[in-house]
């Protein structure tokens, strides 16, 4: 846990800091270059670096953009760690969408703030946050007061990049794989002191897109989980609903992932080669989450349900679009429903409920300069289990 | 109710000669014949007439062919009327698959039973029948003895007609668009007295279709539910659903079936020419039922109902094939489920249900050589609402 000291470290240096500044000025003449820098993030944009797609190739390459000033309700953070998601190549190679270049992907963020609005009361400099897949929203609607912010009524849902905002410089929210990070106090989340901040990352998105949808399953203890498709989010999934007392089944396509997923707990690990391998759990399961991110035979799929319980689906695949035999579904008597990642409240309860219950993700730490390569293996089924980019080589 | 003093005359009079044939021979001479009418019945096959499709054309013509005898557990039953489904059409067009011809559609079966096998108890010579959507199953498994044969777990379910059956001498099950049916008895239900049998065929397809789901979710009274579709099985979702305490809003692309659609009770009417026209009701109703049996906006139409509601689908389009965005059901928060018909003893409540309670389908009674004119008018959406074939003009 190096990393996490060396933060301990430099967040205990960044709250003194912070202090000093606020109150004694002219004690140290150190702070008022601190003060400084504050004032200047205040008022003008804030330079930043990272690694943006240009076109929809697929590949990113290094770039130098700006963000808004911190505004009176903004903190901005100094990005340590930012995983890579499926969802990252997908939005980029513009599979749900035509899309603006550059565009810097990256929705599993986390860093330490490094200065904070008049009206933030949330953070203050120097604590460790998080930031997710979405950084604003109306936070007046039904949806937006009741903790579903990915869910505005007024549609004002503002995801984390390639969303048109008129506050970003370069006209689209800009991602988490670069150094640094504006966003409103309220879609920051803490991380406590008791996780590294590497294996926090993915929890902002692979963490809460599965743990949302398994909190609302409302299983017993006992009951038999499945979890379909076993890469960034499902290891994460099989790993939460085990902690949470299920008898969990996962089904993969790879075989090479049966030996680790038994060891994060899975009671079994069916290798859907065929979908012959699915007949034999026709109806012995008590829910079912599917991660899986392309095209499926979902009517097979939630067969394996018992008839009346619940199926959902987190992967999102090309076009949003899934196709569903009607009759199968019909002859599984299976309730299906999608999910999509999670309000900031849960999503704060999901990083809490991991740190505490060591309920951490298998990572590996790369840098800036394998991106490219670690895009390749997601795609290819290739990566144990997520892949966290050190911000430290943008 | 002309007809229905017919049938009870008619019936009386079968009963008569059915006692007298299993007691009193000797008495009267043409008993004699009865029996060996019976006994007929029972060692060779039964002719039958009807109209069939002998091509994937969407045309049906004459056909002469035959039933098997009438086996121990089986009732052979005099086809009084058999209504007009759009599953019909879907089936002899190939929609679902590849089919066998000739082939007699037809799954909304009444008429009069005219002998029974030596182990039946639950029906007599004489007794109002009816057939629905299914013909056999393996009556063992738990789904089976739990009411729902049509989910029958070791997947013998045998539907009315097009299915491959060995006792038929055509090699498939034949339907109800003719003058006579062979089938197990446990799979007829009783019609009772105060009910048409013209207006109690619809119930046997549309009727349990839309009853089942309805029943299943539950809903309370005074709950806003949906139906979107108001054709055949739309018109009776509403009149189940007015009957059972909800407010009721139908979703139509017909702006000619508003009028009615109010007369069967629902408490307004939306008339979708565009989605725009779903937007004012997002999240509004409590459950919704689709009886839309081609390929619609799913999400769009599932967002009308609340968060973390139900959504059922009865409708089945081409290929059984649905195609939906994730993102959209993600958003709604909807389950989306389906539904398939309804089992045995439910059909025989949604009978006794609709007898009791004056819940009527809005029929057209046709003769047989009106029949593809009928086909057109369903397809063209010009049905109001369930064309009623008289079996006696076969």
């Amino acid at each position: 846990m190096e990393e996490n000291n060396n933060n301990t470290s430099r967040r205990k240096f960044i709250q003194q800091t912070a202090l000093a500044s606020a109150g004694m000025i002219l004690v140290n003449p150190l702070n008022i270059l601190a003060q400084n820098n504050n004032q200047n993030n205040m008022t003008k944009n804030i330079k930043s670096k990272g690694y943006a797609a240009k076109d929809n190739s697929g590949k990113l390459s290094p770039w130098e953009f700006e963000r808004r000033p911190v505004g009176d309700n903004d903190i901005l953070i100094d990005i340590k760690f930012a995983s890579i998601c499926h969802s990252d190549i997908h939005q980029m190679k513009g599979d749900w969408g035509t899309q603006q270049y550059p565009q810097v992907p990256g929705h599993e963020i986390v860093g330490i703030v490094a200065a904070v609005g008049k009206n933030v009361t949330k953070f203050k400099v120097g604590d460790r946050a998080g930031v997710g897949c979405m950084v604003d929203s109306c936070m007046q609607c039904e949806s937006c007061t009741h903790g579903e912010e990915q869910f505005c009524d007024h549609g004002k849902t503002l995801f984390t990049y390639g969303n048109p905002d008129k506050t970003s410089p370069s006209g689209i929210t800009q991602g988490g794989y670069s150094n640094n990070i504006v966003v409103r106090d309220h879609f920051a989340v803490h991380i406590p002191d008791h996780i590294s901040l590497q294996e926090a990352a993915p929890l902002l998105c692979a963490g809460i897109t599965t743990y949302s949808p398994i909190m609302n399953a409302n299983f017993k203890i006992g009951d038999r989980v499945g979890v379909a498709g076993i890469g960034g989010l499902g290891h994460l999934a099989v790993k939460i609903a085990v902690s949470k007392g299920a008898e969990v089944y996962a089904f993969t396509t790879s075989p090479d992932k049966a030996k680790d997923i038994l060891v994060f707990g899975a009671k079994e690990v069916i290798v859907v080669d065929s979908l012959d391998k699915l007949k034999p759990y026709k109806g012995k399961l008590d829910y079912m989450i599917s991660t899986i991110p392309v095209q499926f035979d979902l009517a097979a799929y939630s067969s394996v349900v018992k008839p009346y319980g619940h199926f959902t689906q987190v992967g999102m695949p090309v076009g949003f679009e899934l196709k569903l035999s009607n009759i199968g579904l019909a002859s599984s008597r299976v309730n299906f429903n999608a999910s999509l990642i999670g309000g900031i409240p849960e999503t704060q309860e999901v990083v809490h409920y991991c740190a505490d219950n060591k309920v951490l993700p298998k990572i590996e730490v790369i840098k800036a300069t394998q991106i490219n390569d670690a895009w390749t293996k997601v795609l290819n089924k290739e990566a144990r289990y997520r892949y966290v980019i050190d911000a430290a080589t943008f």
